[in-house]
């Protein structure tokens, strides 16, 4: 690794030092421990405690000054009264670069006294060099090295190219869990929960995700901005690069008040969130399957070219309820269909088969064995003004769901356009899901659900397309 | 079983023929005849295929009227041009009751010979006294007789108080599919799908429902009706004794226009189903995952007596989560915690606790071990302006999930108010969920799924009430 920046101190560090470490199951700092050991971290793991001699199988020290060697972060897992006495014990080291301070009872609770205290953490902190997540935070995760210093329920570190910053534990957490749950785990990058941001904040980190090259969609659970200028300048470098999807709370009034008491950042009306967002090209959604669905199609998906979709669907009802959420789209709509492509169609399908009512419609009808879903398929990517296609089949009895999956797998691999499989139904298709998204094809569970991605994905695009255009205004003029 | 009426033919026939059985797995009468052994159907089945002599197993006739046997049901899976002659046989024999007509190619395809052919088939099926489900259709289950004249994907026949009503086989399906991946299997009673209504209707099947021991919750796919009045009337009748859980697609015009072509009813102006909903009484949702959870939770949880809930959480976000949904309920509000309430809430929770902030917001934090849930959970039950609880958790590393769930069992049990349990963390919850589930808890995905559900539940309440008021007017007047 080149020169370490800041933050490279959080999510690489060589060594770290645990204070609070602990043999009782009970406490953080014996988790924290835990999860280094049990993840395989791959930097060296100093657990201090003065009352033990060994945690878990590791040497323990009795205090940060006594460990001999280099340590990069310390992860301060005491109550909050001892952080103080900690933070100048490793100001006082000389190496250390980067704190994670578990503990709450800090600013958070805006007692005066408290609020004071955490200044004068931070002021302990910056005077050494130290930068700072937290206090009243879990810290981070980094699917690369195996790091873990966080209390969050045990997820497999599936690696992936989605990176998620978090103003909640368990909401960071829930999303992780919900990726795990997909037919074939999604996996991500790096994770990071910031607490009270008496230092690094939720901005910075966002910037750090937009240069990291593991990188390739960031996901987001936000409850509020202190500095909104501050957020679009920084979204909008990103978002020309790659996709910045947030869950944004406080969208009622009500939620915005215990959003406020929860974080104790600003939560702001929501209509001007929602202005900020689109005005620099973040991605926004509003629940948390939400996130998980919008990240797996962003991570494994191509942007569609345009807003006109292709409904491909076995099964009548799944088919409609898709036509149905389309009506409710802000930008996907029903693609045209060739007279030349209607033909096609006509010509592979079922005899029932009902082609184009309405245009773009397509029910193959539980008739549709293995080969007519396949040419369906075809015919629709080949069309000149179909951007993307929803496939949709609830496979009957007779035909086997796996052998279907491994049939369109080869056409889905090499297809240019986006195409969001809803293969419905569920322990019965579980395989076959799990198939695609092995082999890199991201299935959705309901019409309604991929139609919702596709529309985040096609006001991408869009996004991406203004940018684009005023940039070339801008050289040719 | 006393004198059987018209519709139980369908649903408890003591016999039954499938007429274009065969040993083909790829066709639909392999596949009934299958179901019927593998689900341990428990009246007689008799294959008639004149190519063959056994199916399965089963002896095989030429001809329904080679059966020597009297039957009841007679399920018809050959193709539409030959379904006329099938159903003159039947009402040759004088003792078939019922058909099933599984073909497509009917008055589905609007062609006049097509339409008049359907029309045909039934007027022989009356003259005879045989009631029809279909053409076009895949018919009925019934888990108390393990009765599947389908087609649909396996599902197991899980017994419960659910009965399905359907306007498409696949959405029908996919619910049975949705019910059985809940943490415990969610199981039904009765399912019916009698797609083209030439002669037995959605309205009927309702009606039939309403008066049925077993059924205890109504759910329906609805794509659109022919006779709004009638429906409204015998929908009124049965809300007032069980509830009715519709997903009404073609909530959009394009949707609207796409249903019309599937199921061939009028599809009408979304607005005129909303009034006619809420006027008697239905509970409409508009996601197949929402009608799922609604139908669990109106099975397994006592309905709230009032509007005010009390959020109980152990993790910031996922609490604000629900708040925020609660700002977009139509009756859900937060509870008024009374201040002996919030002094016991202090003395029994960790230091950090948020208690009332706002008020009937209590966020118990991380810190909270299973005693603390506990305690707070009995605490908001005797709250006398509490109606209902959400009650969340993403239990942290040091909190197993089963043992949370085991010491909160008994509390569960014994609440007369209902409880929205969100245990939030993928598969590190999954076997307390199952477990809560199978002791009659349900238990939620997210916060939001909990709101929305406990929003519908608080909805039909009102409903009820009012109709007990005008009862009590009628009656003193």
């Amino acid at each position: 690794m080149a020169a370490k920046k800041d933050l490279d101190y959080f999510f690489y560090p060589d060594s770290l030092a645990v204070v609070g470490a602990s043999n009782n199951p009970y406490k953080a700092g014996y988790q924290i421990v835990k999860n280094m050991l049990d993840y395989g971290y791959q930097g060296r793991v100093y657990p201090v405690n003065p009352q033990e001699d060994q945690i878990l199988g590791l040497t323990c020290y009795p205090s940060l000054q006594s460990i001999p060697e280099t340590i990069e972060l310390v992860i301060i897992a005491v109550p909050s009264s001892h952080v103080l006495g900690v933070m100048q014990q490793a100001a006082a080291r000389g190496d250390v670069k980067a704190a994670v301070v578990v503990a709450a009872g800090f600013a958070e609770t805006k007692e005066p006294e408290l609020v004071a205290l955490e200044k004068e953490v931070v002021a302990v902190a910056r005077s050494a060099g130290i930068r700072v997540f937290g206090p009243n935070c879990v810290g981070v995760m980094n699917t690369r090295n195996m790091l873990d210093t966080t209390i969050e329920p045990p997820v497999a570190k599936t690696q992936g190219g989605v990176s998620i910053i978090t103003q909640s534990g368990a909401m960071g957490g829930s999303l992780l869990l919900f990726m795990e749950e997909q037919p074939a785990p999604l996996g991500y990058a790096k994770w990071a929960h910031v607490g009270n941001m008496s230092d690094v904040d939720v901005l910075e980190i966002l910037e750090y995700y937009g240069q990291d090259a593991d990188t390739k969609v960031v996901a987001m659970y936000m409850e509020g901005l202190r500095d909104g200028r501050k957020f679009i300048e920084i979204a909008q470098k990103i978002t020309a690069v790659k996709p910045v999807i947030i869950l944004k709370v406080g969208r009622s009034d009500i939620g915005s008040k215990a959003t406020a008491s929860h974080t104790g950042a600003l939560a702001g009306s929501d209509l001007v969130y929602d202005a900020a967002f689109e005005k620099c090209g973040v991605t926004r959604v509003s629940y948390l399957e939400e996130l998980t669905t919008t990240a797996k199609a962003f991570a494994m998906l191509p942007l569609p070219q345009g807003e006109n979709v292709c409904v491909l669907t076995e099964a009548g009802g799944p088919g409609i309820v898709a036509v149905d959420e389309l009506g409710f789209a802000k930008h996907a709509k029903l693609a045209h269909i060739s007279e030349e492509g209607k033909r096609k169609f006509k010509e592979c399908l079922p005899p029932m088969a009902m082609i184009c009512h309405p245009d773009g419609y397509l029910d193959i009808t539980a008739a549709a064995m293995t080969e007519h879903h396949l040419d369906a398929l075809k015919i629709a990517l080949e069309e000149p003004e179909v951007d993307s296609i929803i496939l949709i089949t609830v496979p009957p009895t007779f035909l086997p769901p796996v052998e279907l999956a491994q049939n369109l797998l080869p056409v889905l691999k090499n297809a240019a356009k986006p195409v969001f499989v809803c293969f419905l139904a569920g322990k019965w298709v579980e395989e076959a899901r799990a198939l695609l998204e092995q082999n890199g094809i991201p299935t959705f569970k309901t019409p309604s659900d991929a139609v919702r991605v596709l529309d985040k994905m096609i006001e991408r695009k869009k996004y991406l397309k203004k940018l684009a255009e005023r940039k070339e205004g801008v050289s040719n003029a």
